[in-house]
């Protein structure tokens, strides 16, 4: 068994960028976040169209920070969290080039960036896309209620980012941060049936995806300057710390996404963020930026995903999850 | 840019197996299907579930063939029609193996296959798994009315499969078919807006996918024994045609799983069986088989996917889709 996918040839994330909407700009990052849509309809008749065309801005961003063109993309790794990945496939279609739809909830990110860095590495492609968003308003309306209802929130429920952010991986570059390990992640199901605790859902995935890679590797946590996951929130942050102690593992330098993107004092973003975008806009302007500044030099970055809809949800399902793991340095 | 992607190490198919409903079971190709499920609904409670089951029992039928316990199995790569891929997600969840779910429609089983072809090939991966699926039942639920409405289909329309197929891939293995070529498809919309004719969405795409093949390998469509599209159906089958010989392309050796899963004669199917299953069976239980007897020995296999969703349709936009396609010789 292969618990580890080694990159070689060092594939190197030679830019990335993010848009974010008007509440991620006035969250405590937003002085990292330098493109703003303040009208999250992004002039577009609908919520979906409007997440499509903030992907389709994010990868336009990330090509530019790259210095090459569309036409240079050999394929595109990219998903998102509505029904069909529409988000994704609308941009793609706007974007033409090969395209590689993937779902993985909100463990996107990584999941797109495993796979972009893996047809790098292996010489399938010589530049790379990975691509992914969410859009509060979309997913409202597929995963609970449309905004017009004004459906209460849970102190455990997350709120979905408006976001959507972009890496463009090509060969070894240096002074780039490349991908140097990554481990696919199993799905994972405690039990958890609240909807609106999706922290809970998927920090045993996270847990277990981890506690593969570390053993796998012979490393421990504090070999790594941070260990980021993706939307966790505070509860699944919490329970995430637990379940790693009850296995031996203390995680003294542990980040989530979801935890800082927001403001959590506030109550309207109950227990933090969450969505594809939410760790793909840390990681694009805050967490590659800080490798790059030398502020770090090795991360485990894993994003983390519940793989539920609403018909499953309904059934009485219980909520299996994903989190696939990447180690980033440089 | 690269617009094929070679396996120097010739991933091969080591086992493949589908099962399959009654109707199919009944259809043109009944006798190549030696696991049929005459109840649908594999004693689950909801249709949704008994696609997992479905997509569960072609896991472990292929696991047999191959010879090895999912254990052995490094990665899965899956996918489904049903909304955030859940007929996928919990038979990964019942597996228990690293999983990383695509989304392609009805083209999942190209882009699975390919997936899995470059993690072996490029050592990412000794074992992998292609999975994908659909179920007549829950898609009618997902795309069109549930069941008990009693819908009208128009002549243009085709029935999804219920099947679910699985080729497990692994290292070079005299005797077996393997993936020689692969090239990732772009996602094309001419502007069909009408979601009851899913063959004149596709054949662009399969049109777009096929001569970019043969560009860049510099090989005819005569260079091969078959040139096998998914689920085209009779009208999409005929407007692929078409679309090659405007472009100096003849397509005298074309194969379409949805045209012959079922008795295109017959009124019900309308134009032909659909769904990721289709060319799944019978990539799995009839084109395979035929490369291990010596029938054939060099096919091009093309599964077409329409990447809409309901919500999008009801909003307006047209039907874009994406083809993918492996080269698989023996």
């Amino acid at each position: 068994m292969r618990e580890v996918l080694v990159f070689k040839n060092r594939p190197s994330i030679l830019a990335a960028d993010a848009v974010v909407g008007k509440k991620e700009s006035e969250g405590p990052l937003g002085r990292y976040f330098d493109r703003v849509e303040a009208d999250t309809t992004l002039g577009k008749p609908t919520w979906e169209q409007a997440e499509s065309e903030l992907q389709r801005r994010a990868l336009l961003a990330a090509l530019q920070g790259a210095g090459c063109d569309a036409q240079q993309l050999d394929v595109v790794f990219g998903g998102d969290l509505q029904a069909q990945c529409t988000a994704s496939g609308y941009t793609a279609r706007a974007v033409g080039r090969p395209f590689y739809n993937v779902y993985g909830a909100c463990s996107t990110m990584s999941q797109s960036l495993l796979g972009a860095a893996a047809f790098v590495d292996g010489g399938y492609a010589e530049t790379a896309g990975a691509l992914t968003s969410s859009h509060f308003c979309a997913a409202e309306r597929q995963f609970r209620f449309p905004l017009e209802y004004g459906g209460q929130r849970t102190p455990t429920s997350q709120w979905t980012v408006t976001a959507a952010g972009c890496c463009i991986v090509g060969r070894s570059t240096p002074g780039r941060p490349y991908i140097h390990f990554a481990t696919v992640g199993r799905v994972i199901d405690y039990g958890v049936n609240d909807i609106n605790n999706m922290g809970a859902a998927m920090a045993p995935a996270a847990a277990d995806t981890l506690t593969r890679y570390l053993a796998a590797t012979g490393t421990r946590t504090d070999d790594y300057d941070t260990v980021v996951t993706g939307d966790l929130g505070n509860v699944g942050s919490e329970l995430l710390r637990q379940l790693l102690s009850q296995r031996g593992i203390e995680l003294r330098n542990h980040l989530d996404c979801g935890c800082i993107i927001y403001d959590t004092t506030r109550s309207d973003v109950g227990a933090g963020g969450s969505g594809c975008g939410c760790s793909a806009a840390v990681l694009c302007k805050c967490l590659l930026p800080q490798l790059l500044a030398g502020q770090s030099r090795n991360i485990l970055f894993m994003a983390t995903g519940a793989l539920m809809s609403t018909a499953l949800y309904q059934q009485g399902e219980t909520i299996p999850a994903v989190a696939h793991l990447i180690n980033i340095r440089i």
